[in-house]
């Protein structure tokens, strides 16, 4: 037999969210109908609103709801200092520190040559010109340390540099808590090369 | 720094599916933002036309678009046999076997007092005026064999063969393709006690 096809619908639309699966779909789907058909409304209402409110913050690229988002529009954040993330879940990691004052540029992606993806898709353009306003001092580099963040940050180093801007990247060592036992060998030799001065 | 306010209430709004925590819930909202926007406007739609099409069949209480369920209304299934199980999902398993020719009724739910959830939360008297329709002669429960699906077989059970209908239960035993050394001990107990003569 086959489900009614709107139920069918509702489990291969599920299906796009990241790490949902059939079987997870069909379990979201027969819960939704069974036990929170308040919160399916909910949802379906809150997909609607966000896909049609946010867009990307005019100045550093990131999700908002108006033409700056929250940070840019501030004032109150140091704007020599701009640090550049692969994405807006990286931005707000780096927020929950509450370890840096500056402002941000969010690439929306990183260089993937095998994907398709170049310089024109993470805005490379408009970063070198938010970077070269004359109050940018310093850029910092946060994308990821895989290797298509390590080859982000290089390109993105190097055209930054070209420009008389300092770059910095996040320190590479050994985690905070962390046991030297159960680092592996790179980050250990890294942490050694890295080596402070105390 | 706070995230755009619609683009936290979708990640509250995800969270409402099963087994989405507050983690899993950002993911997927800046996902669908910045790579699947017509992912997500399907499936607020799929949501939608979903909530408001799916009822529950008359005759079997799963989930229908029409008053009758495909099953119910197909007239090819043999009426005598009747098998309850808990979920719509679990309907769908035992219809995969391809090993079951009758039709079904489904609790939409399982005894379990310590939440609430009595008699009348599963449709008994539903279900015993189905299977006393004078056409039912057999009825399989196929609840789960956890407690509390063993606890609803046996009530249904004892309401059943009351009203004399012959009232069968899954069989026990190990699964195909098992082997003795890792099956549970229960099982394997339950196994001997149900040993069939060869």
């Amino acid at each position: 037999m086959n489900p009614p096809s709107s139920l069918e619908e509702l489990v291969q639309a599920l299906r796009c969210l990241p790490g949902v699966g059939p079987k997870a779909a069909q379990r979201m789907t027969l819960h939704l109908l069974q036990h929170d058909p308040a919160g399916g409304t909910r949802l379906a209402e809150a997909l609607k609103k966000a896909l049609s409110n946010i867009r990307h913050c005019e100045q550093c690229n990131t999700f908002t709801e108006s033409a700056l988002c929250a940070l840019c529009a501030s004032g109150k954040r140091d704007p020599a200092l701009l640090c550049v993330v692969e994405t807006p879940a990286d931005l707000l990691m780096i927020e929950q520190t509450q370890a840096y004052s500056g402002l941000y540029f969010v690439l929306m992606g990183r260089l993937s040559p095998l994907d398709g993806v170049g310089p024109k898709d993470i805005h490379v353009e408009r970063l070198l010109r938010r970077a070269g306003d004359g109050v940018v001092r310093e850029v910092v580099l946060a994308t990821n340390f895989t290797v298509e963040g390590e080859a982000t940050a290089h390109h993105l180093g190097e055209l930054l540099r070209a420009r008389g801007l300092a770059v910095s990247r996040l320190a590479r060592g050994v985690p905070v808590g962390g046991e030297l036992e159960y680092v592996d060998s790179g980050t250990l030799a890294q942490a050694l090369r890295d080596r402070r001065v105390v």
